[in-house]
């Protein structure tokens, strides 16, 4: 099947005992390619907010639902407030084309400043909606809160959200009726720090679940 | 930035208008790529089982946690019970050389079938952890359950489990520790169907988080 390279071994107190850093940047990796989104937030003040995140994943069809987890201690102060004060945020699909600006957004600033304003990008709102969504995105989804769950073993939060709007280019979308990000750039982060784009391999069958 | 295909968009109200099928693809591939895993378990009984699974997600590094979430039906009717009886599973990523047979563990089975051997898979088993790793898979982690959280708007499980063995290939792991899942040709699945394969597009600067 293939050639049989050096194959590595932790128990989880080997990994417990690494350099910080170092378990820091495997154990993030560990979960392999996750798309990379710009969440789009704003605080009940007015100030917007912008940041990357990697942890969207798909909850249901019906209804139609995502999720996404918080850390508990983040530079994003401010994205976790706002959703919780306006209830309402959006998540845009980085592209290679902008994915420097986009990463840029993971430095920190302050509560005052706006990522879309200093990383170079523009608010667009759509239909009345709350959350500024990211212009310079093609595929963009507007979200509202619906659940929040608590991770007791390290406080972070799993978030459960509504889909309110979805805007996508008709290019990305084939015939069965699925996304393909690579139509318009779109990247996979793992890591913290390593970003991929994809190549299509196979189409395989529908199986129901 | 880009040239401006054309641009389509949803409100909540025609995604729920949607023909069903057509609705559940477009939903599921929405979140985009997310790395591809199969998840090994056995039941109290002994009967191993093994499903293809792609919500495996990063909880935390101190102490390592990943999350995986479940349907609440799904034709893997064997793979959360036996979770929930032994407390301990297996996800191994899923290569492009075995991708199709992988893909396979999808369909339906009955609960005395075991998809490692149905499928062409080896059951492997370290260091007396009691769920079954997959051998012929390079990146597998085994997990311990520490917390279900239920989402209230669909009825799926948010899963929390510790790491307990995590096994890689030495030329996975990059300089600054990340793991590379193109080394191995690791594939991230979109949707019910597509499988990708990616490509490295660049390292960006690190920020604490």
């Amino acid at each position: 099947m293939s050639d049989k390279p050096r194959l590595l071994s932790y128990t989880r107190q080997q990994l417990m005992g690494l350099p910080k850093q170092q378990r820091i940047m495997f154990l993030n990796s560990l979960s392999g390619f996750k798309a990379a989104w710009l969440l789009g937030s704003k605080s009940s003040t007015g100030i917007s907010n912008l940041c990357v995140v990697n942890s969207v994943m798909h909850v249901g069809a019906s209804p139609p639902l995502m999720g996404l987890l918080f850390r508990p201690k983040t530079s994003h102060h401010q994205t976790q407030p706002n959703i919780e004060e306006t209830g309402v945020f959006t998540v845009n699909l980085i592209e290679a084309s902008y994915l420097k600006e986009a990463h840029q957004t993971a430095a920190t600033y302050g509560p005052e400043t706006s990522e879309f304003t200093t990383c170079g990008f523009t608010e667009q709102y759509l239909e009345e909606f709350e959350a500024p969504f990211v212009q310079e995105a093609r595929i963009k989804v507007g979200l509202k809160l619906e659940e929040m769950h608590k991770v007791k073993a390290n406080g972070t939060t799993f978030l459960v959200a509504s889909v309110q709007h979805v805007c996508f280019p008709a290019v990305a979308v084939g015939g069965n009726g699925s996304l393909n990000p690579t139509k318009i750039g779109g990247v996979a982060s793992v890591g913290l720090t390593d970003y991929y784009t994809g190549i299509f391999h196979s189409r395989e069958d529908y199986k129901e679940d």
